[in-house]
């Protein structure tokens, strides 16, 4: 226990240029795909989109899922995020693959709205 | 001022692996040196430190400087970071160059001392 509060401590933080790579799981702990990047916001510093990665070889040719950040939990003991979706409802979601949206309101809404979050801004 | 609300609009995020780089200005609007990397809560997906980069030659032997984020204001005219601090009191700032620290309690609140800010955990 005291170890594991001691690598809680040292690791709770992560280096926004080491976030590429994090593991995703589902709730079955079964690897779903990796972070390819964070969404900040750059005044408040609050992550509001993790860019999952599915497919496609090194991020080549794959596609990019933003998930409203209220959709993951970390998980210390796996070290990485775990997301309660099914691989199914990925078919439709909102993605994309080398050309990043604009992340406007509108896209902000629609990525909300698809994974039943609610959007926090007008 | 309807082009700056769209400007912020599709421009109020930024990438976790496009932050390096941001200039950081002080009160007076003059240069100080640039973000390196966020430092960011893996759970709750918030930034806590922004650490600024000065001297050195792309990189190559400067220093690192870890602010907590609340010494940080974003100015969308400037397109930077605003810190309130004057160069001098950089000159005994908690800072290491190519070895990131621990990152732990006690590095937190020495930082956090330093810059006169509540360090909010135990």
């Amino acid at each position: 226990m005291a170890d594991t509060l001691a690598i809680d401590e040292t690791t709770r933080l992560i280096s926004s240029d080491k976030v590429d790579g994090t593991t995703v799981y589902n709730r079955q702990g079964e690897k779903l795909g990796s972070v390819r990047n964070f969404m900040v916001d750059k005044r408040s510093g609050k992550a509001e989109y993790a860019v999952l990665q599915f497919g496609g070889l090194f991020g080549i040719g794959s596609d990019h899922y933003p998930l409203p950040w209220d959709k993951l939990s970390y998980d210390t003991d796996l070290g990485g995020y775990v997301v309660d979706i099914d691989k199914e409802r990925l078919t439709e979601a909102p993605r994309y693959s080398d050309q990043s949206p604009a992340y406007d309101h509108d896209y902000g809404r629609a990525v909300h709205d698809y994974w039943g979050v609610r959007y926090p801004f007008i």
